[in-house]
Protein backbone atom coordinates (compact mmCIF):
# COMPACT_ATOMS: atom_id res chain seq x y z
CA UNK A 1 0.00 0.00 0.00
CA UNK A 2 1.01 3.17 -0.80
CA UNK A 3 0.87 5.71 1.84
CA UNK A 4 2.55 8.96 0.55
CA UNK A 5 4.66 10.37 -2.03
CA UNK A 6 8.31 10.02 -0.76
CA UNK A 7 10.32 11.94 -3.00
CA UNK A 8 10.07 13.69 -6.48
CA UNK A 9 13.32 13.36 -8.50
CA UNK A 10 14.62 15.90 -10.86
CA UNK A 11 17.87 15.05 -13.01
CA UNK A 12 20.04 18.51 -12.66
CA UNK A 13 23.17 19.45 -14.49
CA UNK A 14 24.79 21.60 -11.80
CA UNK A 15 22.76 21.38 -8.16
CA UNK A 16 24.40 24.95 -7.64
CA UNK A 17 22.56 26.18 -11.16
CA UNK A 18 19.59 24.51 -9.85
CA UNK A 19 19.26 25.86 -6.94
CA UNK A 20 19.21 29.05 -7.59
CA UNK A 21 16.25 28.62 -9.01
CA UNK A 22 14.06 25.99 -6.71
CA UNK A 23 15.97 27.33 -3.77
CA UNK A 24 16.68 31.01 -4.45
CA UNK A 25 13.73 32.06 -6.77
CA UNK A 26 10.48 29.81 -5.70
CA UNK A 27 12.26 30.08 -2.04
CA UNK A 28 12.34 26.04 -0.98
CA UNK A 29 14.58 24.62 1.87
CA UNK A 30 17.80 22.85 1.25
CA UNK A 31 17.26 20.51 4.48
CA UNK A 32 20.37 18.85 3.24
CA UNK A 33 23.07 17.81 0.62
CA UNK A 34 24.73 14.28 0.58
CA UNK A 35 27.28 12.55 -2.02
CA UNK A 36 25.79 8.76 -2.53
CA UNK A 37 28.54 7.49 -4.68
CA UNK A 38 27.27 4.39 -4.93
CA UNK A 39 24.40 6.00 -7.04
CA UNK A 40 26.48 8.00 -8.84
CA UNK A 41 25.36 11.37 -7.12
CA UNK A 42 24.95 14.46 -5.10
CA UNK A 43 21.51 15.06 -4.09
CA UNK A 44 19.96 18.24 -2.46
CA UNK A 45 17.01 17.24 -0.14
CA UNK A 46 14.20 20.31 -0.38
CA UNK A 47 11.09 19.48 1.54
CA UNK A 48 7.90 20.64 1.14
CA UNK A 49 4.31 19.44 2.53
CA UNK A 50 4.34 15.93 3.30
CA UNK A 51 6.73 14.84 0.62
CA UNK A 52 10.31 16.72 -1.38
CA UNK A 53 12.22 17.44 -3.87
CA UNK A 54 15.01 15.54 -4.75
CA UNK A 55 17.80 17.15 -7.24
CA UNK A 56 19.86 14.49 -8.49
CA UNK A 57 23.67 15.70 -10.00
CA UNK A 58 25.77 13.23 -11.71
CA UNK A 59 29.09 12.57 -9.63
CA UNK A 60 30.15 10.78 -12.86
CA UNK A 61 29.95 11.41 -17.27
CA UNK A 62 28.97 7.18 -16.85
CA UNK A 63 26.36 7.37 -14.04
CA UNK A 64 22.50 6.67 -14.82
CA UNK A 65 21.83 10.04 -14.35
CA UNK A 66 24.45 11.43 -16.63
CA UNK A 67 23.04 9.41 -19.13
CA UNK A 68 19.54 10.16 -18.89
CA UNK A 69 20.09 13.92 -19.04
CA UNK A 70 22.42 12.65 -22.32
CA UNK A 71 19.55 11.25 -23.75
CA UNK A 72 16.18 13.01 -22.48
CA UNK A 73 18.10 16.57 -21.38
CA UNK A 74 17.40 17.17 -17.42
CA UNK A 75 14.09 17.60 -16.12
CA UNK A 76 11.66 15.08 -14.18
CA UNK A 77 13.22 11.84 -13.08
CA UNK A 78 11.12 9.73 -11.13
CA UNK A 79 8.90 9.93 -8.82
CA UNK A 80 9.01 7.70 -5.51
CA UNK A 81 5.98 6.36 -3.02
CA UNK A 82 6.45 5.64 0.74
CA UNK A 83 5.87 2.34 1.62
CA UNK A 84 6.18 0.41 4.84
CA UNK A 85 7.21 -3.02 3.39
CA UNK A 86 9.36 -2.58 -0.08
CA UNK A 87 9.97 -6.40 -0.30
CA UNK A 88 6.47 -7.44 0.23
CA UNK A 89 4.86 -5.09 -2.34
CA UNK A 90 7.99 -5.96 -4.85
CA UNK A 91 6.81 -9.59 -4.42
CA UNK A 92 3.24 -8.68 -4.98
CA UNK A 93 3.89 -6.68 -8.04
CA UNK A 94 5.86 -9.54 -9.63
CA UNK A 95 2.91 -11.98 -8.84
CA UNK A 96 0.34 -9.45 -10.88
CA UNK A 97 3.04 -9.74 -13.87
CA UNK A 98 4.47 -6.09 -13.44
CA UNK A 99 7.43 -6.01 -14.38
CA UNK A 100 10.53 -4.94 -11.86
CA UNK A 101 13.59 -3.20 -12.09
CA UNK A 102 14.68 -5.03 -8.60
CA UNK A 103 13.52 -8.45 -7.37
CA UNK A 104 14.00 -7.43 -3.73
CA UNK A 105 15.15 -4.01 -2.32
CA UNK A 106 18.67 -2.53 -2.59
CA UNK A 107 20.02 -0.26 0.15
CA UNK A 108 19.67 3.31 -0.55
CA UNK A 109 21.06 6.07 1.26
CA UNK A 110 17.84 6.84 4.22
CA UNK A 111 15.80 3.77 2.79
CA UNK A 112 15.41 0.62 1.07
CA UNK A 113 14.35 0.53 -2.16
CA UNK A 114 13.22 -0.73 -5.26
CA UNK A 115 12.47 0.46 -8.97
CA UNK A 116 9.36 -0.98 -11.28
CA UNK A 117 10.32 -1.04 -15.01
CA UNK A 118 9.29 2.33 -16.55
CA UNK A 119 7.31 -0.10 -19.40
CA UNK A 120 5.05 -1.40 -16.64
CA UNK A 121 3.70 1.83 -15.60
CA UNK A 122 3.85 3.35 -19.36
CA UNK A 123 6.83 5.56 -18.83
CA UNK A 124 7.22 7.08 -15.52
CA UNK A 125 10.16 5.73 -13.26
CA UNK A 126 8.37 4.34 -10.13
CA UNK A 127 10.02 3.78 -6.95
CA UNK A 128 8.29 1.84 -3.93
CA UNK A 129 10.91 3.29 -0.60
CA UNK A 130 10.93 2.07 2.82
CA UNK A 131 12.12 4.56 5.29
CA UNK A 132 15.05 3.18 7.48
CA UNK A 133 13.91 3.69 11.09
CA UNK A 134 15.88 6.78 12.41
CA UNK B 1 5.78 31.30 -0.85
CA UNK B 2 5.16 27.12 -1.93
CA UNK B 3 2.92 25.66 0.60
CA UNK B 4 2.84 22.12 -0.77
CA UNK B 5 2.89 19.96 -4.02
CA UNK B 6 -0.47 20.54 -5.34
CA UNK B 7 0.05 17.24 -8.34
CA UNK B 8 2.19 15.92 -10.11
CA UNK B 9 1.27 14.88 -13.81
CA UNK B 10 1.98 12.19 -15.60
CA UNK B 11 1.35 12.36 -19.96
CA UNK B 12 -0.64 8.88 -20.59
CA UNK B 13 -1.27 7.91 -23.81
CA UNK B 14 -4.66 5.63 -22.66
CA UNK B 15 -5.99 6.86 -19.31
CA UNK B 16 -8.01 3.06 -19.54
CA UNK B 17 -4.14 1.21 -19.74
CA UNK B 18 -2.60 3.46 -17.34
CA UNK B 19 -4.87 2.92 -14.92
CA UNK B 20 -4.63 -0.06 -14.73
CA UNK B 21 -1.09 0.54 -13.30
CA UNK B 22 -1.62 2.94 -11.11
CA UNK B 23 -5.24 1.98 -9.39
CA UNK B 24 -5.35 -1.36 -10.24
CA UNK B 25 -1.97 -2.48 -9.30
CA UNK B 26 -0.26 0.59 -7.19
CA UNK B 27 -3.48 0.45 -5.11
CA UNK B 28 -3.91 4.42 -5.76
CA UNK B 29 -7.69 5.46 -5.43
CA UNK B 30 -9.04 7.72 -8.66
CA UNK B 31 -11.46 10.56 -7.04
CA UNK B 32 -12.70 12.06 -10.60
CA UNK B 33 -12.55 11.66 -14.10
CA UNK B 34 -12.41 15.32 -16.15
CA UNK B 35 -12.38 16.15 -19.14
CA UNK B 36 -10.46 20.05 -19.43
CA UNK B 37 -11.35 20.63 -23.46
CA UNK B 38 -9.61 24.03 -23.23
CA UNK B 39 -6.47 21.97 -22.36
CA UNK B 40 -7.14 19.35 -24.32
CA UNK B 41 -7.03 16.92 -22.07
CA UNK B 42 -8.91 14.21 -20.28
CA UNK B 43 -7.59 14.04 -16.90
CA UNK B 44 -7.85 11.19 -14.03
CA UNK B 45 -7.23 12.95 -10.41
CA UNK B 46 -5.49 9.95 -7.99
CA UNK B 47 -4.91 11.24 -4.22
CA UNK B 48 -1.87 10.53 -2.15
CA UNK B 49 -0.85 11.79 0.65
CA UNK B 50 -1.62 15.70 0.97
CA UNK B 51 -1.06 15.95 -3.07
CA UNK B 52 -2.44 14.09 -5.73
CA UNK B 53 -1.18 12.16 -9.14
CA UNK B 54 -2.78 13.71 -12.62
CA UNK B 55 -2.59 11.40 -15.24
CA UNK B 56 -3.09 13.68 -18.41
CA UNK B 57 -4.49 11.95 -21.84
CA UNK B 58 -4.48 14.05 -25.08
CA UNK B 59 -8.36 14.69 -26.32
CA UNK B 60 -6.86 15.11 -30.06
CA UNK B 61 -3.02 14.91 -32.11
CA UNK B 62 -2.51 18.39 -32.17
CA UNK B 63 -2.66 19.19 -28.11
CA UNK B 64 -0.11 20.35 -26.51
CA UNK B 65 0.44 16.90 -24.01
CA UNK B 66 0.04 14.78 -27.52
CA UNK B 67 2.68 16.75 -28.90
CA UNK B 68 4.83 16.09 -25.77
CA UNK B 69 4.23 12.29 -26.29
CA UNK B 70 5.32 12.71 -29.46
CA UNK B 71 8.92 14.53 -28.71
CA UNK B 72 9.67 12.94 -25.25
CA UNK B 73 7.18 10.08 -24.91
CA UNK B 74 4.66 9.72 -22.13
CA UNK B 75 6.29 10.19 -18.54
CA UNK B 76 6.58 12.51 -16.16
CA UNK B 77 5.04 15.66 -17.23
CA UNK B 78 5.34 18.85 -14.75
CA UNK B 79 5.07 19.33 -11.16
CA UNK B 80 2.38 22.01 -9.63
CA UNK B 81 3.54 23.95 -5.99
CA UNK B 82 0.48 25.23 -4.07
CA UNK B 83 0.56 28.87 -3.75
CA UNK B 84 -1.88 31.14 -2.46
CA UNK B 85 -1.37 34.37 -4.51
CA UNK B 86 -0.74 32.92 -8.04
CA UNK B 87 -1.05 36.41 -9.35
CA UNK B 88 1.58 37.49 -6.96
CA UNK B 89 4.05 34.80 -7.22
CA UNK B 90 4.00 35.60 -11.12
CA UNK B 91 4.94 38.84 -10.51
CA UNK B 92 7.27 38.48 -8.25
CA UNK B 93 9.08 36.04 -10.10
CA UNK B 94 9.40 37.95 -13.29
CA UNK B 95 11.18 41.16 -11.38
CA UNK B 96 13.25 38.57 -10.30
CA UNK B 97 14.46 37.51 -13.92
CA UNK B 98 12.31 33.63 -14.33
CA UNK B 99 11.03 33.40 -17.62
CA UNK B 100 7.01 32.05 -17.09
CA UNK B 101 5.03 31.12 -19.74
CA UNK B 102 2.35 33.36 -18.34
CA UNK B 103 2.42 36.42 -17.25
CA UNK B 104 -0.69 36.26 -15.64
CA UNK B 105 -2.59 33.72 -14.21
CA UNK B 106 -5.08 31.80 -16.20
CA UNK B 107 -8.35 29.68 -15.54
CA UNK B 108 -7.86 25.70 -15.04
CA UNK B 109 -9.84 23.79 -14.21
CA UNK B 110 -10.06 23.41 -10.45
CA UNK B 111 -7.30 26.38 -9.94
CA UNK B 112 -5.76 29.56 -11.36
CA UNK B 113 -2.58 28.33 -12.83
CA UNK B 114 0.52 29.94 -14.09
CA UNK B 115 3.62 28.25 -15.80
CA UNK B 116 7.23 28.66 -15.32
CA UNK B 117 9.43 28.60 -18.25
CA UNK B 118 11.36 25.56 -18.24
CA UNK B 119 14.77 27.01 -19.56
CA UNK B 120 14.00 29.21 -16.42
CA UNK B 121 13.73 25.99 -13.91
CA UNK B 122 17.10 23.14 -15.37
CA UNK B 123 14.17 21.63 -17.86
CA UNK B 124 11.03 21.22 -15.48
CA UNK B 125 7.71 22.37 -16.49
CA UNK B 126 6.65 23.81 -12.99
CA UNK B 127 3.03 25.15 -12.50
CA UNK B 128 1.95 27.44 -9.99
CA UNK B 129 -1.79 26.64 -8.98
CA UNK B 130 -3.96 28.47 -6.81
CA UNK B 131 -7.12 26.48 -5.73
CA UNK B 132 -10.22 28.12 -6.21
CA UNK B 133 -12.40 28.40 -2.89
CA UNK B 134 -15.03 25.21 -2.99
Amino acid sequence: MLRKIDHIAIAVKSLDESLTFFRDRLGLSVEKIVEVPSEGVRVAFLPIGDTEIELLEPLAPDSPVAKFIEKKGPGLHHVAFDVADVAGELERLAGQGVSTLDARPRKGAVADVGFVHPRASGGVLVELSQRKKP
